[in-house]
């Protein structure tokens, strides 16, 4: 059994690492770090696990931890997981850090756009980023794995055949995209209230959002260029679900079949991506509680362009999910042990 | 391997079903039956299921379904089930019956209750009440289960303790229970459409819901005697979930140990009802996806009455997991089998 | 015009006064206090108000107030209004307290309730209860106004009938209510997060919530003697809207029509109670952003009870719409002016 | 007093028609048209209205009903109004048609993109596009308005001053636009109940919705050339309210208060269309229940794109109260009258 230690186990994300695990045949989970619930029970903090979890919350230790469990879940507020990662941790136990302390290998942009010192730039390097569909093979040897913001796997996702193949112009990239509200996290804040969510819709972030420079780096090495693009999330009236729409020129006329075909190169063989079929648009209900992403595309013969649609659920292919799929990966599980999660509906 | 029929499969709770019975190690589906979708592909009703699920809807043929399958489930409108049920299936096949056609013992109540004529009434006597907290034993020999319906689960299981105990005078339980939208179906109805429940609440089937005699009988065999109550539902702008909150006079005054070791005598080995700790109220979203009852009580010493809650998933607990508790049960599975649903939250 | 000053502008309820008044002719707002927000714009704060409230916060300085306003409003949490009220302001100003501080009679009793000390038990005996519908002589000679609670108001106006003419036994009334979020003010809580209130439902404050002595009270006049009853309140995931249901037996068997008479004795000329048609069912969205209460109520022959149910909108008939209804009685105004807000569906 | 006379009014547009002018001190409403509910009490279809109004419901007679009424709103389906207005009729009464029929001046391109034959051609050149803050002259004389749809008033209100100062490329127009789910109107669909729309978001009508001629039309002659953009509509689970967020390339670099400039050029003087300040993103909470449209704009320096985004109610300004808006216009009365309607939050 692969012993796990989750930090940040109290989050949205972290709870759902949680209601992973415990459904994952070949992993316990030893240590549920919270800072803010030291000493509580756990099925205190999260009453779905009454009498399921019986754990009790303790410190963000990670020397500590690194002595006691095989893999460290990190979810946990940008700058901690830097803060206190040291060789000693990684040369005792993997690291999958949920944060984006690792996604982004230049550390000026990563400042820039977090606003924050990055404490441990010498592990940039190595950090593996953690979207298993395009870099599988990297995970698989990694210590250390960034794993990918929720919006970002949904949008890298969306567009990684089109821009992989030379389809579009990288330029004229848009992505908007919407999310439900559990990935503004637990924190009590009057923006997050019920009655300030519901019945309501809003942009935020526009032009400046943080997941913006990941999108465009990782985008950037499938086309072989800098990618710079528009990206604006949306706060949805919802507990979960991501839904990506991206515009981009398309370099030529191309037929639908020319497209899918595309889609099927990259994702036919993917257990966790479905690419639908033909005029069928994805929606966030159809994957919700499951590690599925969903991706269409629709050509505009009018304007030239193809709209690209994806689907995810936040909590589960856009953070806890992937995470054990890295995880899996790292410790040469098959891949989807402990992820062949029904999509519930309705 | 079980080999499963659903008839009714693209109904929620057929839906359900399936969901399920996906994620059963001993379990394959068969056959979907829906009248309405016949040779459309099951997939294409519910795009949840689109790589999950390959198969074609057929029709409602039972006898030739008992031909093929060791057990099934009719998730169909009231009268269904009884109109095709005959010896020739039940000497194949187990049936469990999602409907109310055989939950009444007395034929008269069910038609008067229903305002249908009952046309299997001598199979009525056979069929076994499907709650597996309370019949367990006499499940696990049944040819013909009748599954409890949602309202009475919660119901009956949230009071069983008080009333087989004999702690409160039967003549006063009220109870008001409140209901996601799922349990109103997936008909296209006006009173079901998204902005005619969101942001509304009403009650409804005031003094008339055919739940109420389902839930008098049962608690009545508790009892040792005939009980009349007042069963209030209410619709809730949610998608699933059932809240019972019940109201009784106590027969004399009582401390919290002793009603609390009522529960306790009835439901500390039972895995999927837990009996909060004290002044925890029940939420619906903490068994959300699962198969548990979460109940708890509350003492009023001023009025010399108990209150008593009880949460549940109305498609899980309240129909498919229910069903497939049973389906164990009368297999000879453990009972959990399948089931082993983390709730899942937010 | 009448000059009005609100105290808590900034709480749900505070909003929702100056909605309301924005849209009275015969008032204009000259203070908006918010110890939270003090010297920042009030439309920074209600976006929803941009262009149309151009002031900006100021203290809670009732003396100050007192010398510029005919009416204050204060929208408070409990205790305030108590600690500060004096007999120079009140010699002043009229004020309506939407606080439960001059509710309750019996100062032992809100203390108890309550667990805070009265600071202002001498003005107690004269604050009037603000229930328009039954008090309306009394109030327009008040000088002080004890708002009612929005659940109060709901279950009162709701049972009314049947207490004063002597139908029930109201030693067995039971009050089941629930409630729209906003209910729960605009504090950053856990608890009140769209994620945790969204597709999920809940009892609290079982047996222990502070508007049941209030009701108790109430009901109390009514029938001449004192009851004691149960209310429980649920939170439900909407914003805006209560709906009480509630049971009491019969004092002996009774036609519709009589019960019927009883209703219409008290609400036929009463604008504001809608006594809805046989076998309707009340629902909030039907009274949404209006000052209406609808009810209705079933006999159930079977168990001799009778089944009351109400709907309103909190945070009008509830709260503000009650609060400038009693304002329009005090200053001798048409009762409904500023009042005449149709539903809004969906 | 205008007699007004409503066709379709049991939808949800024609439902706040007669909301809205339930509280217009000008109209009094004389024909309440519905097919579906004909010789039915409109109270018991919208209950809001209980002891509002008392009408039944009556037949589509527009013949009848222009020698009734000063002004006939259709609020029908795509093809009604084209099918019965004549001469006769529009010498009567103003006309203002809430469907497509009038909006598009080519009627090749209506018949191309609504798929059905257009009744009467020869009333198109005459019709009036009723965007009151670019028409409003043209309206005042108008016989015949074709109001705009939701999407559209929101999509040109939203980009019209860009374009019309010729700030960006009309070439690179982008629009995402989100919708609540009261626009998809009152019929029982299933992919409209609760448990589909709810805890779900997808985009529909990709490349091929309705809308987008007329918002190329409109913006089309505000560029002073034909343009060809995207739009692309969304579905969100909450009742009310339209987001659009739209994108395109600055033909040149412009400073903030260059655009503000262009905005302020347009909107300044207009009521109900408010240009936030600078930063601030529009929500549909701040709108639901009013005229307003709430826009603003964000230069993102980056991509040499402005991403604009405007917020609406798609029942209000989105449809009746637009309607309310040109009907006085026509009347010569105050454009404002029995629209100061204040946004209800939360």
């Amino acid at each position: 059994m692969i012993k796990a230690g989750i930090i940040g186990a109290t989050g949205y994300a972290g709870a759902e690492i949680v209601r992973l695990l415990m459904g994952h045949p070949e992993v316990e989970i030893k240590w549920l770090g919270s800072r803010s619930y030291i000493d509580q029970r756990y099925a205190d903090i999260y009453r779905n696990m009454f009498q399921i979890v019986e754990d009790i919350c303790k410190d963000d230790n990670l020397d500590k931890l690194a002595e006691e469990v095989d893999v460290i879940f990190t979810a946990t507020p940008q700058g901690f997981c830097a803060s206190v990662i040291n060789e000693e941790i990684l040369s005792k136990v993997k690291v999958i850090d949920l944060s984006a302390d690792f996604r982004i290998k230049d550390v000026a942009i990563y400042e820039k756009w977090y606003g924050i010192e990055h404490k441990s730039p010498e592990y940039i390097k190595e950090a593996v980023y953690g979207l298993c569909e395009i870099n599988r093979e990297d995970i698989k040897k990694a210590r250390l794995v960034a794993n990918p913001g929720c919006y970002t796997t949904c949008s890298i996702l969306s567009l990684y055949p089109l821009v992989k193949e030379g389809l579009i112009d990288p330029s004229t990239i848009i992505i908007d995209a919407k999310s439900g509200t559990s990935g503004a996290g637990r924190g009590a804040k009057v923006d997050n209230l019920f009655c300030e969510v519901n019945e309501n819709m809003k942009a935020y972030g526009v032009a400046t959002h943080r997941h913006t420079p990941e999108i465009e780096e990782q985008l950037g090495y499938a086309a072989g260029q800098e990618i710079v693009l528009n990206f604006t999330p949306h706060l949805v009236p919802m507990n979960r679900g991501i839904l990506v729409t991206a515009y981009a020129s398309l370099k030529e006329k191309v037929s639908y079949e020319t497209v899918k075909a595309a889609y099927d190169k990259y994702y036919e063989k993917e257990k966790f991506v479905r690419v639908l079929e033909k005029d069928v648009c994805p929606q966030t209900k159809w994957v919700e509680g499951s590690n599925y992403v969903d991706v269409n595309f629709k050509i505009d013969e009018r304007t030239g362009r193809v709209i690209v649609m994806g689907a995810l659920d936040n909590l589960v292919k856009g953070a806890a999910g992937q995470a054990v799929q890295n995880m899996n990966l790292v410790f040469g599980l098959d891949e989807s042990t402990g992820l062949d999660l029904v999509p519930m509906f309705p």
